[in-house]
Formats: structure tokens, sequence, C-alpha cells
């Protein structure tokens, strides 16, 4: 099976064409059942407030996302997993959805903000979700989740075979990071980090690229550019990824010892 | 203050040996604060049987190993934290000691056991504690513990400054690994591996070196060869684990959401 991430640069604030624009990208690089886009491709990153970041949220159920991304999933038989900024209700979450050829599968809302995102958006509510398509199960992460020992762990608890993590990165950590999610989990990890700049009112971000592919053993599958649009992809067999045999008498799931880790339901030190 | 890991090839089967020559090192290298050492150091690794790592064992409180890391402790004003097969009653211990110029601080009991250690020991029935010697608070991990990120989460969340890890590796993934474990959780690690090979019983393993000592944000504050004994050493402010910022608003502890994590409390996917 072929998977890929998708490094783009979305113009700030220009959904419609940012998604025509990605669009674009995918369509030149067909062949994969899994695409991963980065973390708000269709918005931009760097919201002046959170009543931007509102304005140019959508409902995932009925959106612009949604349909340009169905409509490549019907068109690619592929799925999408892909950040965008949700609106529902009063809230705005930094979110990623998960769509099939039959349309919206799920959403997933970002759980550990960064920086000046605890201005833009609510903590996510949904918690770690694996979705099933096609017989592949996609665990979601969006970005600084990364930092969070706990996301993929849960995530590889409830049985996803790939971690699929949208980002917008501007540290460079989160790629050696998630070559150790890969190994201490066994499971499969597509980062796909977008590139560019975005300045406005006075501040600049500068996206590091370097989207990612790896391998259960960590090892890496495939690795972009750090400052180009580009799809990046690499065949696996998602189903390895749930035997947990790091050695032949170990197996990382059935070794753990739960008893011993009580501290971690705790909120601070 | 300075801390250090001896890396060191011990003998098998030769305690009062090994014990000997270690110190030997030890001195050659004084001005730490903290020493770590390897895994079982005093004995060697690659055990027959249970009855022999069971004959190689000895009680914590009143062994050799204690003796010499006691008197080394006081001629060095140094807590040392160190690799030894412990016996208790019927039960035999892949264990870590922490011992000050005053003594016997503690003793950890390996929590997840590597391959044919599992014929060999009990899994350690301690859980993961953190140690105040002086001031600083020492977490303790042994070697395969490094792959379980609850481990080293669990010590940061009690209040480790430092991760002291004891270790006889023979794979290449725990360096990197502890990078990450540095980064995820704001704390220093040193661990300690030892080099040299153990050929017994018709089966070998080579140790791969390459001891390491990170800084909070993961890097490399010293790192060893990968075959030969030496102590590395690195000056570190330990109390600077305690502030958990990733960024000016991202305090790691603070950012955590247990209520999202309650899966770590189960055993199995």
């Amino acid at each position: 099976m072929k998977v890929a991430a998708v490094q783009f640069q979305p113009r700030f604030g220009e959904v419609e064409d940012n998604l025509r624009r990605a669009a674009e990208l995918v369509r030149a690089n067909p062949g994969a059942a899994v695409y991963v886009l980065p973390e708000l491709f269709t918005t931009g990153y760097l919201f002046r407030d959170r009543a931007e970041a509102r304005a140019l949220a959508e409902p995932a159920a009925e959106g612009p996302t949604l349909r340009t991304l169905a409509q490549l999933a019907r068109e690619l038989d592929a799925v999408f997993v892909a950040g965008f900024a949700e609106r529902e209700g009063d809230c705005v979450y930094n979110s990623a959805m998960v769509v099939s050829s039959s349309g919206l599968v799920g959403v997933y809302r970002k759980t550990h903000l960064f920086l000046d995102e605890k201005d833009w958006f609510d903590p996510g509510d949904t918690g770690f979700r694996v979705f099933e398509v096609g017989g592949v199960r996609l665990g979601v992460l969006i970005c600084f989740d990364w930092v969070f020992p706990e996301a993929a762990r849960v995530l590889a608890l409830e049985g996803a075979d790939i971690l699929c993590h949208p980002a917008n990165l501007v540290l460079p950590y989160a790629q050696s990071a998630m070559r150790i999610r890969a190994i201490e989990n066994r499971v499969f990890t597509v980062t796909a980090n977008r590139v560019g700049k975005d300045e406005r009112a006075g501040k600049a971000l500068a996206f590091t690229g370097a989207s990612q592919i790896t391998d259960l053993d960590g090892s890496v599958l495939a690795s972009a550019s750090v400052d180009r649009e580009e799809v990046i992809h690499a065949d696996i067999e998602p189903t390895a990824a749930r035997d947990k045999h790091f050695t032949p008498r170990n197996d990382l799931f059935a070794d753990r010892r739960p008893e011993f880790y009580q501290r971690l339901q705790t909120r601070t030190a």
C-alpha cells in the first residue's frame, strides 16, 4: 500500500485557491491509498486573533475542504487526512478530517495547542481516535501533539497502524521524535509539514518542511526538502504494525506494566 | 554540577575484579558529583541460567558492590548509580543502586526485562523511583526501560531532574530515544553503557558503548566511543529541569491532558 505526505505551501486566507492548488499537487502525484496533508492547509497558520480563525473556519461536514477532498477521494480512490480550521457552534478547533470516497469518515481536534494557538482555538475535545478505512487503521495527531508521548501511545494502543501527522512545524525536533514514536509503538508514521512563511501584522513564522514517512523500526522511508512543495511516498504493509514484537521475546504492548504507570493519570508534577 | 557516565567492560563473573577495575577508572576521573555505571557492571550480562545469575547476585545492603561504591562515594564526595544483580530471598533482580557518602540511598529493580533476562531475573517490583540526594533528584531507568515512554515520563512527573540510565545495549536505538526522552520531559539524561563482548556457552553478545549525556533540549553534551572504557562528563544545572516550559506558553506538564490518556492504564491493545 502506498502512503503519501503532501508538502504544501498555503497562501494565508485563500481557502479556495489553496484547495485548488493542493488538489492539483495531489492529482499530479496519483497512486497512493492514503494522502496526509499539512495542518491548516486550507487557511494558513498565523491568525491575527480568534475572530479571524473563526471567520476562515468551516463546519467539518459541509465546508469547501470536505467537498474538495471527497471529490479527490472518489477520483483517486484514496483516503485523505488533512488539517483544517473547524467551526462548530461557538467553538473553533484546529482539526484534521479523514475523508474517503464515501465522504467524511471522522474528525480529530488537536488536543495540545502550541503557543498562540491558545488564543485562536479551543482545545480539542475528541481525544485520540483511530479511523478504520478499507481495513487500515489510521490514528491522527496534529503537529505539537508529537511532543506528548501519551498521544502516539494512546493511538497505538487503540490499534493504529499508521500515525497520520498533519503539521506546521517551526522547530527541528518533530522528525526525530516521530522516528522514536514509530520504534516505541511499532507503527508507521506519516508527517506532512508545510513550507514557506506566514507574514502578517508585523509577525512572521517560517515553516520547516522535511515531511517524513517512517517504517516500524523508525527508519526513514521518505523525506522531503525543507522548502519545496512536493509529494513523498512509500510502500508499506500497514497490518505489519499489528505485530508488536520488538524481539522474539519482547512484545512492546504485552510487556507494558500499567500498574507502575498510574502517575500518568495525574495532571502535574 | 558535573555528571559522568562510566563506560566499562566487565569480565563475566569476576565481581571483585570488576569492582576493583571500575573503581580505578572512576578514581582516574575525579570531580563529578554523580557517576552512572552500566547495568550489571559487577557480574557481566550473559548468564547461563537463573541459578548462575542468583549465584553471582548479592543483597543490596550488604554486598561487595555497596561496600566498594560507598567507599568511593566517601572518597570522592559523589553519588553513584550503578547496575548490579540483586538477590532478595528467592528473588533475583536486575537492579540499580543509588549510593552516596552516607551509604545506600535506594534501589530500583528493572521493570521491563529484555529477551533472556526473562529467564534469569524476576520482573522489578519497585516501580519508578526518584531519589533526592544533595538537592538533586535522580530518576533511574535500566537499559530496555528506554523503549517504554511511560518509564521516563513517570520519573519526570515524580520530579526527576536527571534520568540515570545504566545500560548493556546491543541495539542502536537507545541513544536517539534518550534524546527524545530529554526533549519530551525536559530532563537531563545520562546513559552509561558497557563495551566489549560476553561469549559463553556457545552464545555471544556484543555491547555497543556510545554512552551519552544529553541536555534538556535533547542535544548531546557528551558521547563516548563504541569500544573503549572511558568516563564522559558534562556540567549541568540540574534544577533547570524543574522549569517545564517548552515555549513561553507551553509548559510540557501543565499542557498534558490526562483525561484523554486513560487508555494508558490498560494492559493490551
